[in-house]
């Protein structure tokens, strides 16, 4: 199932989306899509639901974040061996934890704005995953059950505020409009190997980024089981994975950094695909 | 004004504290404390009633956090030159920025729980302060302006977990239990120069942590508008301003860290006082 929301920001509506690829209105059936809605029984409720009897939404509407409400957003840094190496930084023996500000979450065509000054914005194409049952130390044969579903993130980033101020990484990481998550959240029924999903990236139509989820690291049942040691997770709270080789910092012989009128396009098996015009700086 | 939210756990009601320091129930004119009640607006209505006009509560409830529904809880680390010291830090050039999960927010006098196997858990008194009015790349000059109040935070900490696992700090600070706030959120109007509050800590009866707020490195000021930089800080959003020197991790010769059984008792001058009994490990 391919859970949405549809319409202006702010007021977007829950949807689904048919084997068509059209969307249904699913605000008569629920108010939102959010952590409120992605528990087991209610997932099944919709499920059950045929999707020709829901409301068929004319147009093309914007998408926007398939989950509303999230009361986190942890990310995980250098999951992805070639990444780490391409960025310098070891391999880390455990999983490397920071947070994206939940203010800086969009839908997934939305505009992406550099902050004033920026020059070394970036791209990271990464599976993130939503939770649906609250998962507190959870061990890793568990893990997956907590888990609503799936949906393609780009972990925006801008390296000099990441890298170049400080000790910690959240500088970069969560300017407004930096967590374009979407188009849909896609149940984990129908992603039976999350560690089998091929991702890429482009950026003005050159390719940056190839990857698969198989060379990951720490796969997500072991993220889910370490980052429920650290923090509650909550239903609705999203993690995102992080990012397989061919970042713009990573570029030989000179990074590429973002600039005003670039445009990114990304996407994961199965789980649709972005485009982000590129403002500011 | 001295806003607070008391009850058992998950069912706070909303109050207000009294010249005589008796808590009077807000519940029939708001329903509860969160950032959507923080306006200026609904604070002057507030602000407007007689406190003799509402119930008295009677007996001595639990205190909760006086805001609830936070969306961010931003803390800044190494606020106070002697602290930076004290930590073998160097004194930062700009603020240091990490991120508490906001299911640490905890009631000022809840049981502090330390991570199974934790050896290095620690303290941190703070004054952290609450957004009233969204701010977006906000200057000095009105950063006070988007300030309802202020209260005393705990920054509890694992310094293990902080320090020896990769190089992002939030895997520290954010432990279930991490965040007590409160007991009152006192309204920016009572609170006329935040650079002049003396803060105190004791573990066991024995003073650690003495300071005040005139020797921060960054002002509130400057945290606002630098943090509202980097993040949208919306209403209900938490700032913790860093803590001043007598951590655990700096006494000398040997560090001190919490144990189950250790009680902390912390306050800032007119912003009240919280006591924790520490367990787990």
């Amino acid at each position: 199932m391919k859970l949405c929301r549809y319409g202006e920001p702010g007021r977007e509506k829950p949807g689904m989306v048919d084997a068509t690829g059209a969307i249904r209105d699913l605000s008569g059936v629920v108010a939102d899509i959010t952590g409120a809605t992605l528990d087991d029984a209610t997932l099944a409720k919709l499920r059950a639901l045929d999707p020709a009897s829901l409301p068929k939404v004319d147009g093309t509407p914007r998408f926007g974040a398939p989950v509303a409400g999230s009361s986190k957003f942890i990310a995980i840094g250098l999951n992805y061996s070639d990444h780490a190496k391409e960025s310098n930084m070891a391999i880390p023996a455990e999983p490397v934890v920071f947070s994206k500000a939940v203010s800086c979450i969009q839908g997934p065509n939305d505009v992406v704005v550099l902050p004033k000054g920026s020059v070394k914005g970036d791209w990271e194409v990464e599976l993130a995953f939503v939770i649906g049952k609250r998962a507190r130390s959870v061990s890793e044969a568990d893990a997956l059950d907590h888990v609503a579903g799936y949906m393609v993130c780009n972990d925006v980033s801008e390296r000099a505020w990441q890298l170049e101020h400080g000790p910690t990484w959240d500088k970069g990481k969560g300017f407004d409009t930096f967590g374009p998550i979407g188009p849909w959240l896609v149940t984990r029924d129908e992603v039976p190997d999350p560690q089998n999903l091929s991702m890429w990236l482009d950026v003005n139509g050159r390719r940056f980024q190839t990857g698969n989820t198989s060379t990951m690291i720490f796969s997500v049942r072991k993220l889910v089981a370490y980052t429920s040691f650290l923090f509650t997770l909550e239903p609705g709270d999203i993690v995102t994975t992080g990012t397989p080789p061919g970042v713009g910092m990573g570029v030989k012989p000179d990074p590429v950094f973002l600039k005003a009128g670039d445009v990114m396009r990304l996407g994961i098996d199965g789980l649709g695909e972005q485009t982000q015009k590129v403002t500011g700086g």
